[in-house]
């Protein structure tokens, strides 16, 4: 039998110490290291931090200076929760190649940084041949919903003429970062501000998510175009982080335009607001490609985020370790899939 | 510039001279040669038999002597649209195989010979790398709806309990070879016989989609059983092809069901009938997946069965190409996708 997949995870948020719980649920792997930063986990023993029972493992005490568990070969693969921005997860990634381990980053651009940062896509290319190791980004969205799944379907097409996709999804469970980010409770006005001086983010991801689909299916994009406008609430709305009164906003309509020859072929829609059933609207994930065939789909709830982003990063890891080095992308590596049975069994 | 990808295709019905449609509107690919034995065809150019103007193109004559173009490197990859059956299809995979050309075959057991037909598949894999090329089985189901598509989405998943599916499609469009299959039009008596004695075969793949998935996400398959019944019409039914008197069958439900660990893990439906929609029925491709979290896909109305299954073999040409020696499934392969570019960018 093979020896355990080992993993490190840095960052230890929601998305790193959900992939924690994921991955003791799971055969074949081990958890040999985590970094993170917050003070209320450093030098905890991770299973403590995350209320789970030990049983037989070894403890693995959460440190906050990368270097004890960036080490050659310290781990097969590392799992990457801190950043956004390529740019922010550039030199992590760097440090982790360099160490001869495998890198699956959450950052949204990563999950084609090819799309806004070609230089840096090159160059983590460059290292993770020099390294004989593989860089992947993957999640829910970027990675899967508005890219990876309208791919799919297009492969039962002969041609396809536009793709239309929307993901709309229910901020409700999210906490005061994402309230922040998204400009919920913020007036009109405020909404409108924050928007121009980038406090308002909204979702990381169209540029990726719109080159990703034009390049998997051959067209070339000239322009993209993003809008973030406020969904203004008829009602007032209250979670338990959050309050939006009546006429306040109660979250981010995000849209993203690609144009191929001059003609708009790509537009994405992700509306995202706090409790969207007060005013009627279904939350789910649709895609409707114009082609040949036409195909129309739905799912509804939507797949939520956060488990989405967890079980995807968790679930590329044997497909990661069985693909060539170098930079890659969902475009270039096998379908993936929940693990069910022992993850070493699905190495080559 | 490469030189375009070259392509034969053996079978020249309604799958075969679709993908030749298909590979005529397409850039960097060109079709060398056709076999088929069907007496109207043969020693026709294609083009002519497709109706469509040959602009600057070689002719491309239908043989019915395969050996005039299965010879060694002929061309890149043969489209075989010829059985429904690996044991069918083996001496002609292997005769491409063995003329070092890649083999694309849509029949439905090839989807996944290893369910039904392990040593076969063994024999293929072995000669195929023996050649230095490769074979896969593809199609819109078995090949994407009832087994990709399911486990892409399991992709978003931590774990998965149970999975259901369902295919509803409409065989209107369908001619008598088909009726006969699925035993449209006989009293229920006829049908029940005609299930017994083979003659209504109903849809051959679901122990090949079942395996697929299962192996897929690591659950080992103890017991599928598959069951054919009438689906009765409460009304008169009439096609360009075929009349239903109310009382009478119009077609065949199937169902697959796949046990775990004593338990029934996946169960698939897939009734076809012609107009569905005379008794209320809405056609579709559903798919939910019972676990963390769950998750419910329709595409309405269902992925259409003859372009999908053209489509999945001409889009996976390139991913063919660039994949290593041997047997191959779409497990193995990189997303398939519509390809509006050069085929050849494709190309690793």
């Amino acid at each position: 039998m093979r020896e355990t997949i080992k993993v490190i995870i840095w960052g230890f948020g929601a998305m790193g110490s959900g992939m924690a719980e994921m991955l003791i649920k799971k055969k074949g792997v081990e958890i040999v290291g985590v970094c993170d930063r917050h003070e209320t986990r450093v030098g905890k023993d991770m299973y403590e931090v995350l209320g789970l029972d030990r049983g037989e493992r070894n403890p693995v005490i959460i440190t906050d200076n990368i270097n004890d568990i960036s080490k050659e070969k310290f781990a097969d693969v590392a799992l990457l929760a801190t950043d956004s921005f390529t740019r922010g997860a550039y030199d992590k990634i760097v440090l982790m190649l360099e160490n001869k381990m495998n890198v699956i980053s959450t950052a949204e651009e990563m999950a084609y940084p090819q799309a806004q940062e070609p230089e840096l896509a090159k160059k983590m290319n460059e290292i993770a041949k020099d390294n004989g190791v593989t860089v992947l980004g993957t999640g829910i969205n970027p990675g899967f919903v508005l890219d990876y799944l309208i791919l799919a379907l297009s492969g039962t097409c002969e041609s396809v003429e536009h793709i239309s996709a929307s993901r709309v999804n229910d901020l409700s469970p999210f906490g005061h970062a994402v309230m922040e980010e998204q400009g919920v409770g913020l007036t009109k006005e405020a909404f409108l501000k924050g928007v121009k001086d980038r406090t308002v983010a909204g979702h990381v991801g169209f540029p990726e998510s719109i080159h990703m689909v034009a390049d998997g299916i051959g067209w070339n994009i000239e322009k993209i175009d993003e809008t973030r406008e406020p969904i203004m609430s008829n009602t007032d709305r209250k979670t338990k982080y959050t309050e939006v009164k009546a006429g306040n906003v109660a979250g981010c309509k995000q849209c993203g335009y690609g144009y191929v020859g001059g003609e708009m072929k790509i537009d994405m829609e992700h509306p995202q607001q706090i409790l969207p059933e007060t005013e009627g609207i279904d939350t789910g994930d649709y895609i409707n490609i114009k082609g040949v065939p036409n195909i129309n789909m739905a799912i509804k709830p939507e797949i939520p985020g956060g488990i989405g982003t967890i079980a995807m990063c968790v679930n590329m890891i044997p497909h990661v370790l069985n693909a060539g080095a170098g930079l890659k992308t969902m475009l270039d590596l096998p379908v993936p899939r929940a693990i069910m049975g022992d993850m070493r069994d699905l190495l080559d």
